[in-house]
């Protein structure tokens, strides 16, 4: 694999807005904290500074997780799936992912499947 | 919450495309296998067949997983996030995820971020 932060981005499918699908895991308990979006300079960020930044549609700006909140993710990996639209990150998220204050963003609304062969009921 | 399959997809916020990302995590190990799109029809089916269905971008047509290769995914929960453009689908997985033959999507490119606070080296 190519190395440089070029090269790597290069490797990403954005679509056409521009942006990127980004999964964030916390990278001991693999709890799926949250998902959000990067576009090329976010993803930058996120894999050149230890923190997780993301793109904000609804604000149309950059938003590095937990300069608010104080519920920093720091990075600890981030890989990219065969088709280059998704990249899973792994963080340590410090207090609650979630902006309700929730321990990940999945938290709250179940939508109670039929469960497949074999699932305990 | 209401119990009813349309209440629960009247919850979702499908993009201008119609869609939602679906990440599909191992239910045991809690391994991020993949992340495809469903529309309201591809999620209706996940809800209420047991098995997983997307909604294919490039062929525009429906794609249960597993129904060509074998590697079916049996549904065993599924959250809708925060802001309903996402949905976490807990999954029993039969053989590898990925159609290049890997046990996860995200198991063959590698970001390599740099680490942040705390992370081991």
């Amino acid at each position: 694999m190519s190395r440089t932060i070029e090269d790597r981005l290069a490797r990403v499918t954005f679509d056409d807005r521009g942006l990127v699908a980004a999964i964030v895991q916390q990278w001991d308990t693999r709890e799926v904290l949250m998902m959000a979006w990067m576009d090329a300079e976010a993803l930058r960020r996120t894999l050149t500074e230890g923190r997780v930044t993301f793109w904000s549609r609804s604000r149309g700006d950059y938003w590095r997780k937990g300069d608010t909140s104080g519920n920093v993710q720091y990075v600890r990996g981030a890989k990219l799936d065969c088709d280059g639209d998704a990249v899973l990150i792994s963080v340590d998220q410090i207090g609650p992912a979630c902006h309700t204050g929730t321990h990940t963003c999945f938290d709250a609304d179940d939508l109670e499947p039929v469960a497949g062969r074999d699932a305990a009921p």
